[in-house]
Formats: C-alpha cells, structure tokens, sequence
C-alpha cells in the first residue's frame, strides 16, 4: 500500500498514525502541496479533487479523503466502537471535524506557518468560528476522557492532528484545561512526542 | 424518533428522504434556522454544535451531522454497499460533500434564496470552488450511473440535496448532461418530484 501525503498536513499525519498504530505495512510517498505536486494531472489520476492524503492499493484501487480512509483501514480494530451507535458518535465528530474544525483551525495554522501571515492578518470570522470548535471540545472533555466515551477511538485521531497545532495559527489555549490534557492523552494513546511544551 | 430539521435545508432533507425511502417511523420536529431556533440553549442540549438535522431516539439518545445520521439509520440497507471497498468510496463522497461541495453550493444558494443576495452579490472565490465540484461530478458521472458505480446510494443521496438545488444558487447546469442525468436518476431513486424543470 502507498500512502501519497505531506507531514506538514495534520489529514495526512492521520493515516501515517492509524497505519502506526495498527502495523500496516505501508510506503509514504511525499507530496508536496505548497509545490502543485497534488494539482498534477499526474496526482489527477488519483484523486480528482486533487487533495493529499490519498491511499493506493497493490492491485491499484485508490482512496481519498483522510476521515473515509482511517475509517476503512481501521475497520474491525479497536479504533472503531463495535457498537454501533457509539461508532456513529465516533462519525458525528469526524463530520464535524471536516465541516466547523479543519476550515478554521487548520486553515488559519497553513496560513501563518506556510503563507507567513501573523495573527492579526487571519481572517476575524475564521479565528471566531476555530475558538467556537474549541470551546465545544472543551465543553465535551470536561465530563469525558475521550471524544466518544472512554475509549481512544478515531474520533480522538482525527481532532488530534490539527487541535494540537492550533497555537501555530495564532490559538491561545490557555484556558481550555481539559482540551489540553485530552491532547496529552490522545498524544500518548499514539506515541507521539507532545506537539505543544 | 425525533428528527429535528428545517425544509429549507438540504442537510435535514436528507434524513428525511432515507427515513422515508426506509420506511423509518419518525416525527419531524420544526426547527427554524433563520429565526436562531437552532441556538437556543435548548437546542444546545440536543447538539451542542447548534446545528440541524439531529435525530433523538426514544431512549433521549441522540445523534447529529446529516451524514452520520444517514449512515447509521441506514445501516444494513441496500442505501450503504456491502462490500468493505465500496462502503469506503461511498464514505469518500460523504465527506467530499461537506468538505469540498457544501460550502460552496448550498451556501451560494442560501445566500440568494434567504439573504436575498443576487448572483453578482456571490463570493467569486466561493462560486468558483462550486463550479469546481459540480465539473468534478460531471466528470465521475460520464461513465458510471451513480457515484458509487451502478447502485444508488448514500453517497448519491448525500450529493443529490444541493446538486439538485444548485440552480438556486445561480450556478448553471447547462454544460453538465451527465450531472443532469444523474440528478434525474436519484430524484427518481428517492421518488421525488425534479427539482429544476
């Protein structure tokens, strides 16, 4: 299996993990965004959305989108609730995710990290809605160890890759306690060396 | 069942059309997004992201994010592939919607039919990363009958609530025959009425 990704993407270090932490056997071929390498008619032919991570298979089958594609390499693992309600909580924050997180939190760590914005260049609406996902971790964490109860799951994974690179766009986390000890947590449950001293 | 959602949004009709498509009993709670009645601290207790749809199941239970939602209610249905694979590329489009197709559609096409904003009024950034999805349809559709080969699906589901309204939002299907067609099919699949004449 080929893993096409870039480390300085959090939707690709999601894979990289999930394929660690199951011991999948993979080969990582870098892609580098800020280069047009995900634009190339070549990378076309296997994403059309022309987007980072992508997966190919050996017998050439192709999957993109990080949450689709740690959802299926860790099907039957214990990164996936068995029940399944609780695997459609696990959803619930991977849609979210994607949909009130990446756009704000993510985005405004590309653009100060890779684009050489300060803080006070960010888009005002942008820093509002990454400290309203914020706060909603924070409100959720307070009363739950992990995301989808007390199991690590890839909930965890995914919120993990870009909310503990939040202070690289400028977020101040200083008064979200129980969101900084889930990162801890959630950096351990992978073995990660802690992105934030 | 209690689904909570607005008409006016593509989103909730997607739980209503595989609630109904399903023959899902459920009762569909009025939630009015233009007069905040999805930020009341009310509504806050069913889903603290303040957003439709959100289903609550009789135990008080409850689960949002369209897409989660469609995917658990339709759980060992024909709407969701057996194969592992298949599940995966449907997954795939689930969350290109939110991500890549979404924002841009339904949001041009909420702005023109709630803001009273006119085509010219649009975000050009916005317009042109809503053509972008809809040529990446376009493209997929010219050889294959849905999106996940030739079984319709969520994934179909979940890209049919604003395709079908793109018009809405004035952008202009004239050059996509394939996405027409297929807008025809799943309208069909789902038994409603076409929305674009």
């Amino acid at each position: 299996m080929k893993v096409y990704g870039d480390l300085k993407s959090g939707n690709c270090l999601k894979v990289k993990w999930v394929c660690d932490r199951l011991a999948l056997p993979y080969s990582w071929i870098a892609v580098d965004i800020l280069k047009g390498e995900s634009r190339t008619s070549q990378f076309l032919k296997l994403n059309g959305a022309g987007q980072v991570p992508v997966v190919e298979f050996d017998d050439g089958r192709t999957l993109a989108q990080s949450n689709a594609i740690i959802r299926y390499l860790a099907r039957g693992s214990d990164l996936i609730p068995s029940d399944a309600f609780a695997a459609a909580k696990m959803d619930e924050w991977l849609f979210w995710e994607q949909y009130s997180h990446e756009p704000y939190i993510a985005v405004c760590r590309s653009q100060m990290v890779y684009l050489g914005k300060t803080a006070s260049d960010l888009d005002p609406d942008k820093v509002k809605r990454g400290y309203a996902a914020l706060a909603r971790m924070e409100h959720e964490l307070a009363s739950k160890r992990f995301l989808v109860g007390d199991r690590f799951s890839l909930a965890d994974v995914a919120l993990l890759a870009y909310t503990r690179l939040a202070h690289e766009g400028g977020f101040d986390l200083d008064g979200y306690a129980s969101l900084r000890r889930w990162i801890d947590d959630a950096e351990k449950a992978l073995a990660l060396p802690p992105a934030r001293i």
